[in-house]
């Protein structure tokens, strides 16, 4: 019963308004209508305390980056968003709590027009997982594999950010504010992703670092590239970071940052620019895709440089 | 770079062969196609160590239970079993057991042709959240708000199995193998639930006990309902245990059955017994619905009787 009513009092009026919810929280399922002609994007992410964010975190930010989590995986798709659901473990019912993440993940969910269509209120150590479901037109999704020799290698806004927050929340060293938002609330890129539809050859979202994240682009599309550090989209902040220590791993291989980086083939250079200024998001051309396999990272005197690690791992071990 | 493997390893070849997969694990999103006139039942669900089940239970067990709550939701629905997606949080990268949790998972995703489409795996508290993706035809969909007085309340298999089961173990009693295996691998009633369609007229599983989940119908409804405890199905166990203590509170209170609870119209009494048949799974019809709001229960001597409780709460202490 009280479960119910909590998930009902927080969470059930949000983004009622949207008809193709033909049934909301509160049955065994919800009903959702696909517009036809659309297929469905999904995608499922977990942030657990402790691993992906303090147990003191601000609740609402975390309600926020739980969604937008979800929400760059869409755009990275070239996905609307649509529907979301929401699975929260919490070691105790802390109405103060709950209201906190709810008011962040409402926030963040009225913006993009996304329903919340189904949850689970469960005791336990505090963790959330959320599904988010978005529509794309039948065929034009952008996926990771369509990248060929030649294209532009482009990413969305400045990298890095979080990854400098974090470092200097584990130091005890003071963060600015709107530092420290790029960590705990991110913008998911959602225009950006929808702008791309028929411009990207290939797209991912930066959860776990440029190097990563563009090594599964390559690697799906059995291709290599070269990025020119000097050309990397950096803050005022992170451009003192890397003059100082030459701090290349944070934009190159810190995680956390929910751009977007793509490829473009050179043609559709102006195209590209038209996209960037209709989604009102900054975009900067890296380096280029080639045929010949591998990432490689060359410093602004021309000189070769490889991060000391790739980007974040749950499992390390595991990997040897 | 060694949890996607895992990942991949483990579950990427379950159910590749449903054609409205478009694009599966490995992308940013999967990518799905909701049949022509169809509609989507989705529905989350997370089960936490030491919650919904004890840390050394068997692996195999909780991969079959995890998707398996998920499509009781679906059947309770009247919706088809299409695609799944699975959030798994692991406190280390243990290769059996991830190896054995895939076995049970995959088992009854195979016999519901179930397509895994997503996943994240996460370190930190074990804990496994899993939506579940159904087709129904638009406006078929069973809610909970259909019933009306005079149906029939009816119920599948058997209730209290689990329950009884729980009971024992917590005791550290002996438990037949029978008997465990209805607390730890539960059968969704998956053909039931589709040969329904068009016939009940309310419905809803039994994951929180009879009085809990028939009283969500009856709310949503806005009725109430007569249920006679001698019609109670009821396995030779559970029958023994009723006759010797009077414990009418494991079929009626007790969690985890994940039998179909729902309401059918007296006249169509001759068509539930054929979609019984057909679906291979005994009904029982244990009482009526009425205008008078309330759940009422009547033992077989005639007398009233009511459960202590109505059945699993998370947040017991919310409740007042």
């Amino acid at each position: 019963m009280s479960e119910l009513r909590l998930i009902a009092e927080h969470f059930a009026r949000l983004g009622a308004d949207r008809p193709d919810v033909r049934l909301g929280v509160g049955d065994d399922c919800a009903l959702l209508q696909v517009a036809a002609g659309c297929e469905l994007a999904v995608s499922i992410d977990t942030l657990v305390s402790g691993v992906h964010f303090l147990s003191d975190s601000d609740p609402e930010g975390l309600g926020h980056k739980a969604l937008a989590v979800g929400l760059s995986d869409l755009a990275a798709m070239g996905a609307e968003p649509a529907w979301a659901t929401l699975a929260l473990t919490l070691p105790a019912a802390d109405d103060g709590w709950i209201s906190a993440f709810a008011r962040g993940f409402a926030a963040l969910a009225s913006a993009h027009r996304v329903a919340l269509v189904g949850g689970d209120l469960t005791q336990g150590p505090l963790s959330m997982t959320v599904q988010v479901h978005g529509l794309v037109p039948a065929g034009q999704g952008i996926r990771r594999s369509g990248a060929r020799p030649g294209d532009l290698v482009c990413v969305s806004g400045t990298l890095g950010d979080a990854g400098l927050a974090l470092t200097l929340l584990q130091e005890g060293a003071p963060v600015a504010a709107d530092l420290r938002e790029r960590l705990e609330r991110p913008t998911p890129r959602v225009a950006l992703g929808l702008a791309l539809r028929g411009l990207a050859t290939a797209m991912i979202d930066l959860s776990d670092g440029l190097a990563a994240d563009l090594g599964h682009i390559l690697a799906a599309s059995g291709l290599g590239a070269e990025v020119e550090l000097a050309r990397l989209p950096l803050s005022p902040a992170l451009a003192r970071q890397v003059a100082e220590c030459e701090a290349w791993g944070l934009p190159v291989a810190s995680g956390d940052d929910y751009e977007l980086c793509f490829t473009v083939p050179p043609a559709r250079a102006r195209a590209l620019a038209v996209a960037a200024r209709r989604a009102c998001c900054p975009v900067a051309v890296i380096g280029r895709v080639r045929s010949l396999s591998g990432l490689v990272f060359t410093r602004p005197d021309g000189t070769p440089w490889q991060p000391q690690r790739l980007g974040y791992d749950h499992f390390p071990a595991a990997a040897e």
